[in-house]
């Protein structure tokens, strides 16, 4: 499927029109990258988180919850090799002052307008001394004013001389290899580095950028006193694993699940929620017998897949896909992603990994406590393997949002919506969706009010009703449609009379009349419940 | 009431022992005041804080959720009064390297011993220059090695003679003028401050520590990138107040509530839960005419005072308390505390306050947007006043615990529990406790495991319900009464006879049996669902 940008920017101002998702600190000018919940997306995102817990914890003999702090002693990073590994190399440029990853900065040079500018002239045939110095010496000084053949084109000249003449073969030289030759054989006389992709700049040396954020506990700000945000809640299960494994007498396999934030100082964010600083995470992690993770890597990796679909997001979309041993982590020795085709092409949802017995195994060594479980039947000491399933609340969120979102054409109706005209709907599953039931007095007047607040007083002990008097009836349903809401509900002239009123449907925008007393009953059928 | 600290340890065991709550990163020593929520503190405080989500958000017409990230723009702190208000002024001793707050300095030297025992000396009687000099050198250098006294003496006594002169009415000059001259006046001369309360010894000058945490977005660590992690969630609904009122086509009165983290620097914790410095929110602003915050003040002040005993808590260890003038915070005009009392005396659980228009005026000369409601009955803008009521989630879980807990002689039984024996038992109430009920086989055989797993299989789609099989029956009920199970279910050899159970009540422990059939309906009809 091709990629949609323009769906990204339509949802965003769907959600923040309807109170889905604003901007965080959008007065403001907001917070690059950090995004809240409003009134219906709070309400979405608390559906979606306890619907995880019930299927993934309550539901289940063999899984337990906790709930660790997000502050945690710094050695358990230590342990789980956050301290010394969740990092990039960074570089920054002296000439235009941005960051860039080092693993990225080949890449992002040989996207770049410089290099295809200057790759273009060289490959446009047979290159000459005089070509070359007034390439070096005007265009080249434009396209890249930092860059060495701009600063001494005459070395760059005779180097490429030299290589051209060794390579009498092929008339045309690597270009990768004639900017690296500019960027570095040539640079390296002055004790610099590759060139920014940004501009061609120079780049100070690489240095490590920890992605955790640091802070400080107490008031003093120094190397005793630092504490991280967690980047994951995974590790607030491992540290707790006694604890939890002696208060909850679990006996293998068992899991212990955790939801709550984490935060990653990311250097490349964006896609709306899809990458963010902050997040939510929902994360399972399954103590088996060490022989026996292939297995549960299995059964998490088809049980997880199954879950997004049982959301209501169209199965067509997902996919799962294993890891290449390039990709995978350097504690795991398996992993599937759970992923989604979202506009800007496939995104992981979940990753489900076989993360062996590293995490308890590092904790143990770190903190000189025995981290093993009896194993009655062997009389072993045991250190269990974990297969863990980590997901993302706020990626998921997007996804149902993203999955939902539609645009077509109403057809023309008896209540007056016109042919032709294009209605926004989000068809969200109605047990994810915010509002389960609207109520709309068809005017206000003639005691149709009073019973429609009547009627939703009355649902709202058991359903989410929501009462809507503004405004035309017609804007009123498109507003819910945008919402997500499943069902309306219409007091009309004829409900004084014989007690019945409409009942409409999203997807459909079917109508039917019933009774005011079998509303409750009818609602119940339709929500399976 | 008298003081029971001893309570709180026994809290701290059962909490630990049961899986309610841990020490925070425990295996490495623990990080200060810091908990996790194990297996069943978490569902205690899920169904804590779903209560309150229920009661105060999705029960009521007027009031909207929302969720807003931790990590916000810094101008919202500043705005708020948080950047330059939230700040405790500390100084640091030079000899025992300890903080202490400014503000508590006078009182923790009037406390301390050094101070108290100079006094005594000093009452004792006349003071002869000799008894000052011998007191400078030996005894004082001792008590307070860095006082100016100790450095000395010769100044500190001629000075004394000659105040001993002025005052000839009264033999004694008050013990704090001579301290503070001994630490001030002289100290002046060193350019040093008032002395230390726990040591006597020389203070840094007062400077102002930030309650805040802070950390940096982005790689670089300067002024640009700080961010704080909120003190307060507040704030959070006060930057969204137009988008949430837009969204959701809010009038007057309606309220914006949330739930979530925020993270104090605090100098002193403790007491448990009680102060910690990550603690979970439970906000409501409550958005009102100008003229009507003294309503909706006594109206949130009773309905909030009347939740936590909706939550069980004994009535009489609840209190509403206003604030004198003196306490009021400077946005607040008036303020109502809903108390409990702790084994450790009377703690705040939540502050009901009138915060006037001081948050939504503050954003909008900050932001420079105009943050009001018009108001279709006058055809004016205003600026809403608030009503906030702030509930702390920790605090009343550990209420819930602290008025839950007891220990009872429990008398004889059929079932083998000896009198005299004592039990501990949390009576929490059915819909706030962890596992609703416990199904147990008498003992593990003969057909009792496998019909009682079939029956908390049954039962687990409805309530939350456990399986125990470990240990002798009476073990496991104890087990359930400290975790605070309301019922229990033993499955036993007349069971496979007649399809009977024994159920048993918590609290009375009286049993019965019932029909398999009939369990889910007794359940139902004691949970009054």
């Amino acid at each position: 499927m091709s990629k949609q940008p323009n769906l990204m920017n339509k949802l965003t101002s769907l959600a923040k029109r309807r109170g889905f998702i604003f901007q965080s600190s959008e007065i403001y000018g907001g917070l690059a990258s950090t995004w809240d919940y409003g009134h219906l997306g709070v309400e979405l995102k608390r559906n979606v988180k306890n619907k995880w817990w019930r299927d993934v914890v309550t539901a289940r003999e063999d899984v337990v919850g906790m709930d660790a702090a997000i502050l945690m002693h710094p050695k358990v990073w230590e342990a789980s090799g956050h301290v010394k590994n969740f990092a990039d190399d960074m570089q920054m440029c002296r000439h235009c002052q941005k960051l860039v990853r080092s693993d990225h900065v080949w890449g992002m040079i040989e996207d770049s307008d410089w290099y295809r500018s200057l790759s273009d002239m060289y490959l446009k045939g047979d290159v000459t001394g005089a070509d070359l110095k007034k390439w070096g010496e005007t265009k080249a000084k434009k396209l890249a004013p930092n860059l060495a053949i701009a600063r001494n084109p005459s070395v760059t000249i005779s180097w490429l001389a030299e290589r051209m003449e060794a390579a009498k073969d092929s008339q045309v030289i690597p270009m990768r290899e004639l900017v690296q030759y500019l960027a570095t054989e040539q640079l390296k006389e002055d004790g610099l580095q590759t060139p920014c992709p940004r501009c061609g700049g120079e780049l100070t040396a690489p240095r490590p950028f920890n992605l955790m954020f640091k802070t400080h506990i107490g008031p003093t700000e120094d190397e005793g006193s630092i504490a991280y945000l967690r980047p994951e809640t995974a590790q607030g299960i491992f540290v707790n694993f006694l604890n939890v494994q002696a208060a909850a007498r679990a006996k293998l396999p068992f899991g212990i699940a955790q939801l709550g934030k984490a935060f990653r100082n990311e250097i490349t964010t964006g896609n709306f929620l899809f990458r963010t600083r902050e997040f939510e995470q929902m994360e399972l992690e399954y103590f088996v017998q060490p022989g026996e993770t292939a297995k549960w890597l299995e059964y998490w990796s088809q049980a997880r897949l199954a879950w997004y679909a049982a959301l209501g997001v169209r199965p067509e979309k997902l996919r799962l896909r294993p890891h290449g041993e390039d990709e995978l982590a350097h504690y795991s020795t398996a992993c599937y992603d759970v992923e989604y085709e979202f506009p800007f092409g496939w995104g992981e949802l979940e990753g489900i990994a076989d993360r062996g017995t590293f995490d308890l195994d590092q904790h143990a060594e770190f903190s000189g406590k025995k981290l093993t479980w009896f194993d009655t039947q062997s009389g072993e000491h045991i250190v269990p393997a974990v297969v863990e399933a980590s997901a993302g609340v706020d990626r998921t969120v997007l996804t149902i949002l993203t999955d939902a979102y539609h645009e077509e054409e109403v057809p023309s109706t008896g209540s007056g919506q016109g042919k032709g005209e294009t209605r926004v709907v989000l068809r969200l599953s109605p047990s994810l969706a915010p509002i389960t039931v609207a109520v709309f007095p068809l005017v206000n007047k003639d005691g149709m009010p009073e019973l429609a607040k009547q009627l939703v007083d009355d649902l709202r002990g058991d359903f989410s009703a929501f009462y809507d008097a503004g405004g035309s009836i017609g804007r009123r349903y498109r507003r819910q449609d945008e919402a997500g809401t499943p069902f309306g509900v219409t007091v009309d002239g004829q409900t004084t009379e014989d007690q019945t009123v409409t009942v409409r449907d999203r997807d459909t925008m079917a109508q039917e009349r019933v009774s005011l007393d079998k509303v409750k009953g009818w609602l119940r059928e339709k929500m399976g419940s």
